[in-house]
């Protein structure tokens, strides 16, 4: 698990769900040839122009996603985005974390979910959600999230 | 009808489902204060900052919007975005009409359609979608549709 | 399309659906004889009469009615009647339009709907609804409407 | 929107649903490659060399094609040639119209509609129908909405 | 069962299925009363003008009509019409035949079978169907097929 | 086919379907010993006795039986009587004949169709049926039929 | 139709239903190249070297085939052999028939029914089936019904 | 269990199935007095005088009919014929085995299983199937394996 | 297998069908502690004590069933007695086996059947059943064999 | 995570599910304004009181529930005291580990779940569970646990 | 069938049921090209090896499944291991088999039954399986068996 | 988590899913005494002599399955071998992570899944499984995935 911390504000948090680490070497032909790294790059860039501090968390557990969640809350955490992958699927802890959390959450996702016929268990939690950009889709989120942030 | 032709690439057209004009003062506590007219400001410097060229087309008429579509076709649109509102309840024209023309779109939604449990009639001919961000889900949606125009 | 504006309180706008343009021509036997000028002037006395401002508004376009219902909106309509006619089928965008203006609604039909065996998909957002007098449905319709405005 | 006004009678009205008017260009391994340009100077000297008057309507509007209709039948039209196209999967306010009108309606279609498995919701209001010729499928409902006219 | 062979290219047989030897005096407030005789002379004179052969074959038997078929096709057929009339009910042994001839067939009806919410069992494996026109059902059904035997 | 014509009036037509040409060897366990030919003697006795001429015709074809129909409508025939044997089960081509023709019809059965469970799908359209009694049913039926004619 | 008689015992009815007549131009993929004559020509060597008369009799009207049935019966006919092709889908009128002769009936089939998941509607009143051996079906039903006639 | 090897060639194996070692004694009213012994004698000639080889087997055991068909298949058999019997209701272990075996199945049986209304669960794995002619089911089916393998 | 052939009439042949030889061995708390041996003495003195002759056979297959039963046949069997076992779950081929033979079957089993909620398949085509007595049933179907030969 | 071991028996392990380590901030309408800290003070206090060794473990990771629950089992524990909270949904892994140690299990909840119309997957496994009196839930169920551990 | 008794202990019974002698030559793409005589070399070369006896026993007869098994219980059979093929499809008399012999069973199959959705009706009284490892399995369906009877 | 790298070719890794590390204490009548660390011993001996590189991992939560996973596959993993336990009624993310990665999956149980009527979610993604020979079953999983990656 790779983790970049970042100072300066808005705090946001992005996790990345299970799977999402092996992103590149990952059935390229549906998830596209981006590695997590220069994705990571990319999104704390975006931190650098735009302003805010980004700190990246990669996890294949639902667990520590939770534990990460609430340690940056304490931190000063002022939104989550998060590609929640296959816990989608699941995930009631996460849903529950949601709730408990009085933060904004942004989903995304590299694939278009409608092509797919899949309706995401956390999207209806989200503020609002970003799919079908590939990559591209995280640096959308984030926009998105910080400009929810600034305006609210 | 508000309609602004500005002039560089790539051509993106914007079409504003029904209703939408009255954005600012329909449901504030759903859709957000923000005007059309603001709306449509914002856009369009988006437009001067990232070079491309929009076209902003409102209408409550389903008819209408395809007859901007092929009128914008005719003058080269390389895209489409579009906020289909109450058309993504039915549409049948517009999905034929999304057929017919080989052009990527991007579907845009102020409100998360996940929370309302709505599952649009269109979106799984879109490129991808953004929803729930307000009026910003339409720079993001410009965002992500310029930059799938210049990687493809 | 014929719009009558005139000047006294309350506004109240009268929107006649799609195919009522043709009323007195249109299935006699079903809709009765009198013809859309007669019933437009019926209805002009009877604002005369009662003391409130009426403009009328013939479309065949739920599109159209939409673009109008707005434009009254900005002059200061007070409420809205209408015979939604084949709009009261589909009409999606519609609903959402009566959703956004804070204005109360009066729905009207010249036959009545339960011998046709048809739920009006708009009606649950009326205050109330008057159907099967025929023409003098109108009539009973602006009665009802006025007597809300003037009570509430 | 084009519309040719000719001199001559019977006055007959064609009218070209939604994304008619791309067609040529809209998947012309399905529709074939004759444009609309085309196919309307073919029903307009079909119209001189049989003696009728012919306008043509080409609208993506379903309350265009009304505001035609009964415009037309305020000039005296003596009957109907129209693709719904989409329109045949809805089209209520259409339906009604075509019951209002006491004229005769003939329907084209440039597919074989049985081959699709599809019903049109207007068909069984027409005189007759035409379909499965492709564009020829018009000069057919012409010449047979001009022969029903002239003997009856 | 009247045959009337001609002699010019291309050759198209006409079937008429049961009932339609009585053309005229068959219930003419549903089949018109044109007589079957009077028919055959509008299609050979149709034939005559247009430029082909016509081969005019009633029968009141299914078999028959494939008898009439495969002699034809053994002289050298090149499409075929018919109104299958009350095969179109049931009708295995024609739509085998159908199959076993590798050559365009039309659909014509002199009643609208929409109406009728009749769907043929044969028409599927038409070009394309020609209805509702009383007896002109006939030439417009001669003129698609002759169009499309010479742009195929 | 044996075809008795005599002359005096009203004119009957009786109709032998499928299978009735046997009659006599044909499982005489439940269709009795009396022959067809013993049949027709006895009902051209009947005729003679009581006035009427009587027309008889045996064939298997459904086709056969519509051409002889219309051959006899063309002499004057003024009611039918039929054994429709199997075209009971199936026969379209048959019901749109006794539609076409607007004569009395007669059916008869030589058993107790109703024992049989079988349903005939041409008796609705008959003035009456007469059925179980073996050869007599078409005695009986023949006299049902003049009688009719008689007072109507 | 063609129709061989031969003189010899015993007396052996072939018939070929509809669309028989057009073997070996018949989609032949499925039903092989050898055509009706060579098949005639085939069975009527066999008929010689066996010592039994055939008729061969194609048809394809279902009623033709009960005329000549009790025609050969007439004639002394001492079995039946038949392909009932499209006549296995319905043919009520061939299921009384076959009850009505007490004489040995064996069914064919060019194809392995079976492989075609079809169960032929009456093939349960035949002595047996011969079926899956292309035209040579026919020879092996015969000697089927040849012996089965000398033993019983 | 008797077996009868013969040389010359085509290699037939034939299969008889359990219970058909007691043919003649067992309910001949349905499967006739025809005993194994005299129908091997008449398959064996039938061999001789058709130029092929014959071996037969009996066995009331699905699991020795595998061992001999392995048997056979290292000896080079070119075709299997079998009675199947009672192993037509179950019979998955014979089912794999016709699949295992590259070499064409003809299935037989001494009643017209048509009647009985089963349909063998092995048949649609056969090029085709003789069923109803007593033990000469047996003959025609080496007929048509003979014929088959010579012309294939 | 072990077979005690005794000379006396009349003569019964049991069979015991699978996994019987190991009577004794096999759960003895549901089967008994009996062995396959000491039953064989106890119903061999049975048969000498009764005056009959008793063939025993163990096998556990269910041809090998079958070729005993027609072995037997052959010698003169007068009535079969057998515990079915797991044959009374398929056994196709053993029931018709005992339709084949013309002779009483009574079956046996150890324990109650109706306390397994399983019901033999073969049992309907027995004079009688008796069981649940433990190695008893054995004693009590040969009483009732016995009795039946005897007074038929 | 915070661990308090403490020293004197019996031994017992509490273990918070995901969330709430969050206690007083999640939600406190729901689940109260108590924090962790103070619930952990609360139930160690009740530990002294009670003489009894209590270790308060939190986790949001099912897995780590399982790593301390064998690390404690390891040290000699005596009872399991949980709140599964959202692992009460899936929780299969959990199912198994409380199957694996052979110790008391009670199961607590803040809210009573039986208002949420939830049953839990575990509780099944527990010797008793407390649920809705908030964090009294708590101290209710260690004094049930230790009950049940002195008197068993 | 082929049986190859060596002397040393443990005592192993391999069974191959029905068409298990064929592998190799049975759709190799399936099952591999290792022919049945290899098979037995590679399974007695591991006897060997791990010191015990191995008894081969291929069959395609369930019942002599049943009385090899049950020989050499007699002979002192420590285990068993199978490969049922399409016996675990029905196989009910091998079930009862194995539930009155009191030796572990280890079920191997050469293809992963998890991928073609196939539950064996056996397996469930096995020790335990081994599958998809083609040949190989057998060897480690054998190392299992053997360690399983040296630990027990 | 124990985690024991060993250098030699080729590299397996062995994944012990929640509950694993309890082996040996937890229900011993079900899944043996061997301890987790007994059987680490027993596998590593079994790397030694059979030449592979093993790599050991125990975890109780399924996210940190997919880090060890990924994180061998950087080191060069040839093929996983896993006992899933709970996970094989979930598991979406480990599902995900086996298509994510191009590499032999080999299943293994100590105990006989079909004994609990239970079918993985996993195992049809595996190229086979081994199941119910307790801790022997990862022996013989192993010496099939080696044999499997030697042979491939």
């Amino acid at each position: 698990m790779t983790s970049y911390p970042h100072s300066s504000k808005p705090r946001i948090l992005l996790i990345q769900g299970p799977n999402m680490n092996y992103l590149g070497k990952r059935q390229p032909e549906l998830y596209g040839r981006t590695t997590a790294a220069e994705l990571d790059q990319m999104v704390l860039e975006h931190a650098d122009r735009n302003g805010y501090e980004l700190t990246i968390f990669y996890t294949n557990t639902e667990g520590a996603a939770l534990d990460k969640i609430y340690e940056e809350m304490d931190k000063g955490m002022d939104g989550l985005i998060m590609n929640p992958a296959a816990w989608s699927f699941e995930g009631s802890a996460l849903r529950f974390c949601l709730m408990s959390i009085a933060k904004p959450y942004v989903e995304v996702h590299i694939r278009n979910q409608y092509t797919m016929k899949h309706v995401s268990t956390l999207a209806d939690l989200a503020v609002g959600a970003v799919q079908g950009f590939g990559v591209h889709s995280y640096v959308l989120g984030l926009d998105a999230l910080v400009h929810h942030l600034r305006s609210h």
